[in-house]
């Protein structure tokens, strides 16, 4: 007889019952070929008391084995391994001490603050008010039954009956709820888009520099990026222009508003003359509404999409913004007949997005809290936008130059060439504070500082930090 | 001068203010080509009195264009629309009145009962329990730097430390964190693995029939589909075996548990031939944890997985069967190597799944909760199970052909050839009752009466329509 004592290790304690606990493990073993095709099993008396069980368990056991097919009972012989299993080559005999356990495993989280690319500040987000509008909605007996029945593949058709209204009058964009889709986050959207309108070896155009991820998703669609220089006004369509009278361009991505990483906005001449080149070339604008609610000076400029040329302009927004980051939810403002093309390939991807979220953000839409929170976020960014700008030119105006930038969450600056940025960070880093890497920009000596997810007084006291850092790294001039 | 009183059309009850009314409505006709670069716009005290408004508020406007850089100011000759704005082919004057105007736009919420591809009941659904988590999730400092500051690629290390036990205690599979992937539902697990590892022109193997989506799945990746035979003990290994002799396998999907759509488990001869061809001919096998929680008679048969041969089976489940199927929260049970590169992919696809959803779904699994939720649909289901195959059973027994499902939440029924599915549909469709069409199952005669998601009541119902609608629609013999 093999040694079920060590091949078979009972744990009481689990809420698997026994009985299951000897039959699966009995499967195991003939799986791995230690129990072979028609091989007898042990009485279950015997394996009984080998195993210190009732005999009543080992059983139920075999019962079970039966039942599923994996082992037969011959009248009056007993019990064996089912002999039309397969032979499989018997590994070596492992007793369930050498069987693979899962390693331990301490789930880390970085909670480093510091100037990261421009996040939010959780802090002023909405939540308690999105999960109040969660517990109205469990209890909304219709809400279920949408829930259980339904899958929106365009998304959750009341917010974007919101977002249709909220859309027109913050931008000027004027789009039937047919017109919107709901994706998760504006990641979602670019992936889409270039899953379906991009082949292999396609021209899309990107600035120079502009945001990495979308340059990563051309890659993955094996796109052919063209960069563009991005100057103080914005990416330049006059060499854009040199591009298309030369070859066929797809689509061009354009941050309007604060273009990634460097905060610049496209200035009006460019605009038109962006939307000009579309039709002459009849290439798609994917338009990025990104840092759209955040300015300090004046108002927003109205995307290219409130010209309402769809046929060119599709644009692309987030609620990561006025939420977190990580709760993911954006929309894409594009033609009615794309609009449907891409929620079926969606499907596809993750079927449909979170019904509960986007019921959740229409009815805060619909009650303004979104504005109101857009508001006062408004008002914290800009004190900690003008904070950071005078510590920057207080202090270190010899070692960084920058902008101010008119909105957004990030100042872009530009360390001189006698500081060594790597060591920098590094530095940073092992007092905790975490400084954006300049290579996750293109860059060797330009990175963004995000200040909005930080405090007054956290801002001085990263500040301190990187003060510090600089002193430390300065090379010999 | 232009009509200005036409073409700007104000609206005091909206939230914009009036000067951003006024200078938004400047620029699209600016953007249109309405107003031409260079040219005089009215005086303030003119285009005041014209829209009958305050004159501080048209120099408010006016201010707004010369910040954006849309109009410029001549000293003592007033504000001109920025000459260097390239010139637009001017379109038909459009007044306010043919600009476009979002439609009129009524949700439609279809909330048909009826005998779906197989739904829970959502009535049974741990949701309350779910946003007590979420409410206390809002409040914890700890989780909302977290939610801020870290997006989980692999998704929420908690959910996936205790899925880790779960998975061990509940299917036997031995695997650590690391080697596990949350993902939106099973569907972004499938999409992942076919875009990662299938080429075009890879071959995919599953049975026939087969779940649709999965099809669909392998075509957007085109992939090349090869179909083996499903019978009553799951798929033909033997089949699969002559495939695998004769051209490059990439990979086998395969529902163990019960198949989609008919419900036939896969034996366990099978089991262990699929594991050998797969070694032998290194495919690897993705399969599927459908309907592995219900089960009603004996228990379900350990998946493939917990032979944790993970250089050949990849594990992909889900909890859309325990919470609502539009909260997408998946997973994959798969090498670690494979994890970190799937995850990294994903990156651009959502860039990271719902960090609430996922911790919540964590404690509900620590708390017992997912476990309590199982047992109570597992008795519901069963009751239900076996109202409708007694009624099918008792009164229609000329007219359908079934087998009793094990577990699972629906019924594989094939109506005989003298009913005209696709009329009976129609029929049941005028009285509100809801029945999956045979097409979507690759099917002329055969569908799935899903059963779970109705109570019995509802099922007495549904099922008096449905013997109503086979009496009308009887072809003559």
């Amino acid at each position: 007889m093999l040694p079920y004592s060590t091949l078979i290790q009972l744990h009481p304690d689990r809420d698997t019952p026994l009985y299951l606990q000897v039959s699966n493990r009995l499967i195991q073993l003939m799986t791995e070929g230690t129990l072979a095709p028609g091989m007898r099993l042990p009485s279950s008396r015997k394996l009984s008391e080998v195993l210190n069980i009732h005999r009543k368990t080992v059983i139920a056991a075999y019962d079970e084995l039966i039942v599923q097919g994996w082992a037969e009972t011959k009248t009056g012989s007993g019990t064996y391994v089912n002999k039309d299993l397969p032979i499989v080559q018997a590994s070596k005999l492992l007793d369930n001490a050498s069987a693979p356990v899962a390693p331990e495993f301490t789930p880390e989280y970085s909670l480093r603050f510091g100037f990261n690319d421009g996040h939010p500040d959780v802090r002023l987000a909405p939540l308690k008010s999105l999960v109040k509008e969660y517990n109205s909605l469990v209890s909304n007996k219709m809400f279920l039954r949408q829930l259980n029945y339904q899958f929106q593949f365009m998304g959750d058709p009341f917010l974007r009956q919101q977002l249709s209204s909220y859309l027109h009058e913050t931008r000027g964009i004027v789009a039937g709820p047919n017109e919107i889709l709901l994706t998760r986050g504006s990641i979602m959207a670019f992936y889409l888009i270039m899953a379906k309108y991009i082949e292999p070896g396609d021209n899309v155009v990107v600035g120079d520099p502009s945001y990495q991820t979308f340059n990563d998703i051309i890659a993955i669609h094996k796109g052919n990026k063209i960069s563009i220089p991005v100057d103080q006004y914005g990416m330049d369509t006059d060499v854009l222009e040199k591009v298309c009278q030369k070859q066929k361009v797809s689509l061009v991505y354009v941050i309007s508003h604060h273009h990634h990483p460097t905060t610049v906005k496209l200035i009006p001449e460019r605009r038109l003359k962006l939307l000009q080149l579309a039709e002459k070339y009849n290439f798609k604008i994917l338009e990025d509404d990104y840092d759209y609610d955040f300015h300090y000076e004046g108002s927003s400029v109205l995307p290219l999409a409130s010209t309402n040329r769809r046929e060119h302009i599709i644009y692309a927004g987030s609620f990561s913004k006025t939420l977190v980051p990580s709760l993911r939810l954006g929309f894409l403002v594009i033609k009615e007949e794309w609009a449907e093309e891409l929620s079926q390939l969606r499907r596809y991807i993750d079927r449909t997005g979170d019904p509960m979220l986007e019921r959740a953000m229409g009815v805060l839409l619909e009650s303004g809290e979104v504005k109101r929170t857009l508001n006062k976020a408004n008002v914290a960014y800009k004190a900690r936008r003008d904070l950071l700008c005078n510590l920057l030119d207080r202090e270190l105006r010899d070692e960084i130059e920058f902008d101010i930038p008119g909105g957004g969450m990030a100042i872009w600056v530009t360390f001189k060439n006698h500081i060594d940025v790597q060591k920098l960070i590094e530095y940073c880093e092992k007092r905790d504070l975490h400084i954006s890497n300049p290579k996750t920009y293109q860059s060797r000596q330009s990175t963004r500082l995000g200040y909005a997810s930080m405090n007054e007084e956290e801002i001085i006291n990263a500040f301190e930090i990187l003060k510090d850092g600089i002193r430390q790294v300065q090379l010999p001039s």
